[in-house]
């Protein structure tokens, strides 16, 4: 018994990705509520700022942190919502609302469920909101280079992550579209896949994963698709999101990935298909189920309180 | 607010092969120990039948049984083990001991770490030890029914779940074979797939689940596999475990799986393949990510204890 086995650069990068779920200083965090439903996670010191606003956020005595129940409407949520930011970033609280968005994320007990307050989406990662994505993993079986994958370098003007490499295609569920919709949708924006190529367009499951960056929570659910191309297609970007595209042989794939050039919360989607397509496996890595374990790690679990919590799946404390 | 959305058929299954993940009783279930590590989980009728063995379990103060410390080789482990377990077997104390198979189950801490003792496989449910299998999907794009998958029914004479649908091919890991040469051998016992098929099969991960019958716990990992067969190809068995072999359209496997002729701990594997193969998705599943993270519950989070336990990953009480 020599403690902890050797960690594979595999479950290394599986840490970073799920830094919170690791590291996270749950302590001291609330869960966050909306109409009696945990919605998010906030952390000391978002809690400590927002205790400022009595009649917005509500502390309980069990420790959770609700808006407060007299804000009864959508409209009103997300009325006193913006108040309590846009303040917050004049007095420049936060690093996160330095960058933002004047574009707003809906706020969902469940990913199916209405939504109950909006929100600019750079304060998201201050209440933990779960976010919701698509990824799109775009491949060919290349004559000479084998299996490869096309990587999106991103560009230098977005706000998140510029110069990063990146899955082919992702982008962040709008309201009002499908997760289907939304894949069509950004794989023609991003990449100028054309119709005849996304018939090819497969659903491939999802990633679930916990990250923590200086900004804020990063509780991710991507939507994975697997896009197969032909062997003599080149995507080129449309809508200025892309620096480059690049075609990667998997062998190289697997080394970028681990590089501080690559986009820490995109790992996860290209485990997910070096796993499924057989290229990490238990002869090189042998915690296999660990690994997959860590890419869909239990947030629907981890937002599962209420204001009436009753019996919840098991914890090993 | 409605409470909880309308469940999905998928979703209730998911509930159904996780059972003691969502309903089992924990507090009344104590980790279970082996040279300081948690090797397993034991429900409070078997905490209690072993503490009529002072000289072989030792429940600590913080609520943890270990097994003695002053049994400190792997033989005597074992032996003392197989006594208690020979005496509950005379006794009839516990059902699962009725099907005592004379084969033995080596106990680790993790998948990839050495034996610490082994047990009779009908016990290793009473002690919640892991277990871990492979399951190989085996499936066949044909002419007119479409995609379709290779069903077996195990025999009646299979001391577990007899007469049942199941994937292709399924078995445990044994001790000195690899997940691969695992996977291989039950391909050639049970279907008889000839080598030059089974150079297709393809490593596609692994799934996680908690299920509990009454005879016990059963947090099991299977690893998997997906193998593409001709559409002439027919297998046949070859060790007597299964009965027939049938080759089902995907649609009527997404019915078939909700039937009680379905083994159910072996869904996982079957709906892991079906979310993909794109046909299980955001549209026929709107808590897609849900399933899929029920798919790979954190087992290797729920088997975390040590007799020093230091920080774990969060959970969110």
């Amino acid at each position: 018994m020599n403690g902890e086995p050797q960690m594979s650069k595999f479950m290394s990068l599986a840490r970073k990705f799920n830094c919170f779920y690791f590291n996270g200083d749950l302590q001291h965090c609330r869960p966050f509520l909306v109409c009696g439903k945990q919605v998010g996670v906030m952390q000391a010191r978002v809690v400590e700022a927002a205790c400022r606003y009595p009649d917005v956020f509500h502390l309980d005595s069990s420790g959770m942190v609700s808006l407060h129940p007299s804000l009864n409407s959508y409209e009103e949520r997300s009325a006193r919502m913006n108040q309590v930011l846009s303040q917050w970033k004049e007095e420049r609280l936060f690093v996160t609302l330095k960058g933002w968005r004047n574009e707003c994320y809906e706020v969902r007990t469940g990913f199916a469920d209405p939504p109950l307050l909006k929100m600019d989406r750079s304060a998201a990662c201050l209440f933990g909101i779960r976010q919701y994505g698509v990824e799109i993993n775009g491949y060919t079986r290349h004559p000479q280079l084998g299996m490869c994958l096309w990587l999106q370098r991103r560009a230098l003007s977005k706000p998140t992550w510029p110069g990063k490499w990146d899955n082919m295609v992702a982008g962040g569920l709008s309201v009002g579209h499908s997760v289907l919709d939304t894949a069509l949708k950004e794989a023609e924006e991003e990449a100028s896949i054309p119709a005849h190529l996304l018939a090819n367009l497969r659903s491939a499951g999802s990633v679930s994963f916990y990250f923590e960056s200086e900004r804020g929570l990063f509780p991710n659910t991507e939507f994975v698709y697997d896009l197969e191309l032909p062997a003599d297609f080149v995507p080129h970007n449309s809508d200025g999101e892309v620096d480059i595209f690049e075609l990667v042989p998997i062998n190289q794939v697997m080394e970028r990935i681990f590089t501080p050039d690559y986009k820490t919360t995109s790992c996860p989607t290209t485990l997910d298909f070096l796993i499924r397509h057989g290229f990490i496996n238990s002869d090189n890595e042998p915690r296999l189920p660990e690994l997959v374990e860590l890419l869909h790690i239990p947030l629907h679990y981890l937002y599962s309180q209420s204001s009436s919590s009753s019996q919840s799946p098991i914890s090993p404390q």
